[in-house]
């Protein structure tokens, strides 16, 4: 069934649990996912701050907790790691290159596992390096591609569209008008997909 | 086992479906249940903004996840309610002063169902008038003692220790250090407390 929309954004701390959950959760469910990269949280929101202002309680709060879920789900986690990360564009133009061209799920997960398992963070030459070659695709090729306009307009239309259906946030799971936002609502996603409701079941 | 600590302001949206179900969750799970009222969010982090701008997208979002998850929880809600509240001192000294008298709990869910079923909004006349009653409390009497400086004094206080421990919204749910924030992380928060780690079939 599906596909659920899989919005994201490469500089996002929550967006690591999914991208290493998506393929078990897809394939546990028999549900699919369209990954779609977008510019940035602050991108669509125009906010100026931070998700996670540096030094305050709620960034605090939150790498405690991606601590404990990446625990529970089992997923390697070595904390502290960069945030925010410099090169939003680059990291996003990558991913959105690459689910054109087959290789994107790939590198997102390759990429995410450099950000919070080896502290290279996404967008950074170090972590595109690796992350390309982990997906055999040349990184002078790839580079090259992302000097063009074309695949950095196609990122904008991309976030423009984002913010029209009402995103706020990465992640975030669509299905249908429902927009499902955050890794810990992807069962709920997936439960909205598959009979129209939210099931207490999968609470419980 | 416990208590946990639920911290939570009688201005917060999300706040309304820990207020029902948290006689459930603990009988169900034999944990017992700390309340403790703080002034409200904005008090808590110095924002400017309100956490859910009316027109954003993120209002638009918390309000259909509110009702998708009611109903998930057979909850009853009828929207649209007033929000944000007007008077939180109000709300939040009464909801203290019931806590330290005995009557706070019932005082909470009454308030809290007349807020949400019936758009009487916490703090309001009507709603005090009719959650104290249901309380079988004397309106003027309360009325006279939350005139004391007393009460505020020491909601005051609470609300300095909540910030102190590092919370940012409500409702949130303390176990020893660990900071559970969101009515979706009261399940994570007895797991912590029974079994010092989050479960997975918790959320499966």
């Amino acid at each position: 069934m599906g596909p659920i929309d899989f919005w994201f954004t490469m500089g996002s701390t929550y967006t690591y649990l999914s991208v290493i959950r998506l393929p078990d959760v897809a394939k546990a469910a028999s549900v699919s996912f369209r990954w779609r990269p977008f510019l940035g949280v602050r991108a669509l929101t125009g906010a100026s701050q931070l998700p996670f202002p540096d030094g305050s309680s709620k960034a605090r709060y939150m790498w405690r907790d991606l601590e404990r879920r990446a625990r529970m789900y089992g997923i390697s986690l070595t904390l502290p790691v960069p945030y925010p990360i410099t090169n939003l564009t680059i990291a996003n133009s990558a991913a959105l290159l690459g689910m054109r061209e087959g290789w994107g799920e790939q590198f997102a997960r390759a990429a995410y596992c450099r950000w919070f398992q080896h502290g290279e963070e996404n967008g950074g030459e170090a972590n595109l390096r690796a992350a390309l070659g982990e997906c055999n695709q040349d990184f002078d090729r790839v580079m090259a591609l992302l000097q063009d306009e074309t695949i950095r307009r196609d990122l904008d239309a991309e976030t423009d569209e984002a913010r029209r259906i009402g995103l706020f946030g990465s992640p975030s799971f669509v299905v249908g008008d429902e927009i499902f936002w955050g890794d810990d609502r992807l069962e709920d996603a997936v439960s909205w997909l598959k009979y129209g409701c939210l099931r207490p079941s999968a609470h419980n």
